[in-house]
């Protein structure tokens, strides 16, 4: 564990810092459900923000899905906002609260390239126990309702 | 180089691979001006897509100063879009040509957490001869004009 600490700042976040690996399951009214195997890296420069990546793979043949990238940061005492940049060409901002270790956000604006499908919200919600992560993610997109997308269960695999 | 073959949507911009290593000065007319370390890793999982992360420090003490993360996206022949987010809460959405090794992008959407400062507009040139990167950065924020903010050179040093 070399680097510098932690900023105090983003002390209250610390508990997602580490590589995460796991499975979780996807559904959507215009998708078929899928399972995916998922990879989520979360670490800091000691500044008071922290970086992630994040990426998944099917399960059926483990051709890759999906990655975001992003910074987590804190506005506050329980205050929690999130920046995320997707492949797809969508930009997300999000806020929300910390609970201990529970995050819930939910998306301020979605902006997106011109060649991106329409996502009009997101929300996640965010919770480890110990070395367990889990989160659910609801989704509004290409017209329909928000409604649930994702949900997974990551275990901690590295600190650092 | 083993891993999945460079998905062909995004093969014009292949060029972009790798690690790369250099320095610039930053200048703003609200700030000092400031020289800054660079290191650009871009690289690809197969997909029609080229991730990045960035990350900068402070020639004088070493100091991390910023870091971005995002993707590359072609969207036609020679048009190119970009998605990135930022460790101080801004959120990127840009736009523009591709010609050989050379972009030129400018923001399309900048959004931002309740928190981060206001940034209007960026506008980034980006060329690639051989083995030496060079860019320009353009911003407008906190209320000033479009006006020159970074430039820098770096050099390839892996290309993955």
């Amino acid at each position: 564990m070399d680097g510098p600490a932690l900023h105090p700042d983003v002390a209250p976040l610390g508990f997602l810092l580490g590589s995460w690996m796991g499975e979780g399951k996807g559904f959507y009214s215009t998708v078929a459900p899928f399972e995916y195997g998922e990879e989520i890296r979360v670490w800091h420069i000691g500044k008071p923000v922290l970086a992630f990546t994040q990426r998944t793979w099917s399960l059926d043949d483990g051709r890759p899905l999906h990655g975001e990238a992003g910074f987590w940061r804190m506005a506050g005492p329980g205050s929690v906002e999130l920046v995320v940049a997707h492949p797809n060409g969508h930009a997300e901002v999000a806020e929300g609260r910390l609970e201990g270790t529970s995050i819930s956000v939910a998306s301020i604006s979605l902006t997106r390239t011109s060649t991106a499908k329409q996502v009009d919200a997101i929300e996640r919600d965010i919770r480890v126990d110990g070395e367990i992560m889990t989160y659910e993610l609801r989704m509004a997109a290409v017209g329909q309702p928000l409604d649930g997308h994702l949900q997974a269960e990551l275990r901690l695999g590295a600190t650092h």
